[in-house]
């Protein structure tokens, strides 16, 4: 019997010296986007390691905290990731609050497993709060759904830096019907387009891109995927933007190449 | 040039009379996951429209909201669409706040699409404030990346309805090296594992059921590929659950198998 069951276990945080540390998804960046239990814990934290993805905004709700950064791209230099994990353990195991967070959700693209590893190895306890992904963020701020009854059975989220690879079966991607959101893909937009066209997408399969979408910056692009890399380029669309491809798209893509503004979501107010 | 931007308006609710719907995901039913913005929209809405999946525990935060129930499998009979968006449109159109409030995010398995050209074609204004899909939720209870550098290049959200198409290109799925997540599909688990085995997916690939994820009684059931259906079945699987396949889950699914709680995640406090 290949079966096992685990019973919910409400735990405290446990006897005095116990380390712990929370992964938290940031969402794309607008504070309000956060769920109420990261809101929580970044008022309690001590120490929070920070990517660059994670907005100055949301920052903002750890006033007490050390705000460590710890990001790939931003600055002059990245930080190693074996660098991330060894501080990450001390600072559980000098018995702080430490706050691990990550734009959009720790689980997507978010190089959890690496740093869940490193916790377990140093015996510190871990919980991970999911947060806010961007292509779903980007996805609400359009009004588009991702999965339709009639024209998207489902949708896949992928990297731009999958475009490089060998292994990747495009035509799996070009022929699921599923709605594609591609994450860090803006330096890959026509190495992406064309694996999907020579895969046998339809060319005017309508793409979306949703720059800054957790800013009040934050801009949307409509193209065709056979016009893509060239459109794109014109508008000078920049990191960080995700796009989404598929049917589901039509026509919220086709109101945006108008300008038809009368149709697209209203704000929160 | 097929390129088209918008700016970001921040409107106000506009002006008296204004009729306006926001959508919200309600993420899995721990109300600690809902957004900030979720929370002070349910704390103001007059109405709330409410599907099944959303849990009682969200509901509460809209203490003045008239709370009008129209799910879809509860009770005895279920709400046809088209009287969910009348009811949906007269309220707004009375000026009256209203909140459809939908389990996980609105745009994965919502049919948003046909609630907002229901509202398009009455001129009522629309919002679409991102949840947490159960999906997402699902990883995060485990502790499980739903992507991996190393064995998930992305990740797949479908649902077991699709297990019934034949237009699905199941071999598509099973070499796409994506996580796969399945919503729907507790009653079509056979179905499910018997075309991902047929198109090619190993036999051992790991999956783990998560039942009930944001309710205090979630539980996590683990098996192999080959004996999904059987174990199970014999564990008493019922809906609603999400199923993550693939080797992104293969260590958390040994422990589940064996019964070791020490990797588990810690819970919150």
């Amino acid at each position: 019997m290949k079966t096992a069951e685990t019973s919910t276990r409400a735990t405290s945080d446990g006897p005095p010296g116990y380390s712990h540390v929370y992964f938290v998804g940031a969402g794309p960046g607008d504070p309000e986007l956060l769920t109420v239990r990261a809101v929580r814990l970044l008022a309690l934290a001590e120490v929070v390691l920070v990517d660059d993805l994670a907005g100055e905004a949301v920052l903002a709700l750890a006033p007490t905290a050390r705000i460590i950064r710890v990001g790939k791209r931003g600055g002059c230099a990245s930080t190693p990731q074996s660098f991330i994990e060894r501080l990450m353990v001390r600072e559980a195991l000098a018995g702080r609050r430490v706050v691990r967070l990550k734009g959009g959700d720790c689980g997507v693209f978010g190089r959890l497993a690496e740093e869940i590893a490193a916790l377990d190895a140093a015996r510190v306890a871990w919980t991970v709060v999911p947060g806010i992904t961007a292509g779903i963020a980007a996805a609400a701020t359009l009004g588009v759904p991702l999965t339709d009854r009639e024209r998207a059975h489902g949708v896949a989220f992928i990297t731009g830096h999958g475009a490089e690879g060998a292994d990747v079966d495009w035509s799996a991607f070009a022929h699921s019907r599923l709605t594609l959101v591609a994450y860090m893909a803006v330096a890959r937009v026509g190495m992406l387009a064309s694996n999907l066209l020579q895969a046998g997408m339809p060319i005017d399969t309508p793409v979306i891109a949703v720059e800054r979408v957790g800013s009040m910056s934050k801009r949307n692009l409509a193209s065709r995927l056979i016009d893509m890399e060239a459109s794109f380029k014109a508008s000078g669309l920049a990191s960080p933007a995700v796009l989404l491809i598929g049917e589901a798209m039509r026509e919220r893509a086709l109101a945006l190449m108008v300008g038809d503004a009368v149709r697209l979501p209203a704000q929160v107010g």
